[in-house]
């Protein structure tokens, strides 16, 4: 049975993603994209036909839900703060030994590509670790409320930094040691 | 008066860095260094016989000796912790700032590029980042000795996070954020 259409937009969503997650912009190529997704590649010119800035901007925002997805997951009050941020940085860590530390945060590595025309580019990097240190923020419901958005743009920090060592490393000390760290900083916060 | 052929390996060599710091490795590919070093061809077979990656290779540890140099410039014992803190991520943020924050960390940006087949270049990536944890780890003499390997890996990769969140902001606001919150985290390590 022949692959739908709306299917093939998924894949090649999804395809980019994961590219852009292995190595940024220059992972992603139309080709390798197509490629990974076994799309045709009408489809892309169908579903992208501004090129690849539309393909990465769109394979952006669905990593963006995602991630805000699994930040309000994990973050959410219920647990204790440190719990909760034991679940986060557990979590990440584990999706990165799935992939053999091979694929870390899309928006993380597009950012160390940007060159100086990329501004559109840039904006959507910069809105989207904004988004998620403000669903971060959110969640930080235990913190006084003049320190959650800067708790919340530490933490996204702290996980780019974390996962950028784990690959180093590959493995998931340094997520495990940015949680302890973290929980110290966030304590240092609490009345 | 022609360039001599110790100067052209210099240039390669820092025009490799250069470019590594811009976009990682899809960015240093050996026309591209070649172009920016205005180097002739037959320098690059010359000085570096096993090709990119022993390029690679020597411009990692070129920006590894420079980095670890400024690590202990601002960090070795003098004024006050706080105060070394805060020079460390000034100067950070004064050198991204000089490019516009189009070039970060030469490792960070190699380590987000990282496939499956490159472990020596992993390994590399792994052992700088831990020399310049190291170093710091050393400068944090007000701190119980117990705690200062974590601290110096924890500056290392807040480090690496807050430039890549200045990349994405285009200004050093995360840097100075950044210090902020590795100077509560010092303190609550402090006896």
């Amino acid at each position: 049975m022949p692959r739908t259409t709306t299917g093939a937009k998924d894949r090649i969503i999804a395809s980019a993603v994961k590219l852009l997650r292995q190595g940024g912009l220059a992972s992603a190529g139309l080709n390798d994209v197509l490629m990974d997704a076994q799309a045709p590649r009408g489809s892309l010119y169908h579903y992208f036909p501004r090129g690849k800035g539309q393909m990465v901007e769109e394979a952006l925002q669905s990593y963006r839900d995602l991630v805000a997805a699994q930040l309000t997951d994990a973050l959410s009050p219920g647990k204790s703060l440190d719990a909760r941020i034991d679940t986060l940085f557990d979590n990440v860590g584990r999706r990165l030994a799935a992939t053999e530390f091979l694929e870390s945060c899309a928006v993380g590595a597009v950012a160390l590509d940007l060159r100086g025309g990329d501004d559109l580019l840039r904006t959507a990097c910069q809105s989207i670790l904004d988004q998620w240190a403000h669903v971060a923020a959110e969640c930080f419901t235990e913190l006084p409320s003049r320190n959650r958005a800067t708790a919340g743009r530490t933490l996204v920090a702290v996980l780019e930094g974390a996962q950028l060592m784990a690959r180093a490393h590959r493995n998931d000390g340094p997520l495990r040691e940015a949680a302890g760290v973290f929980k110290a900083y966030v304590h240092s916060l609490r009345p």
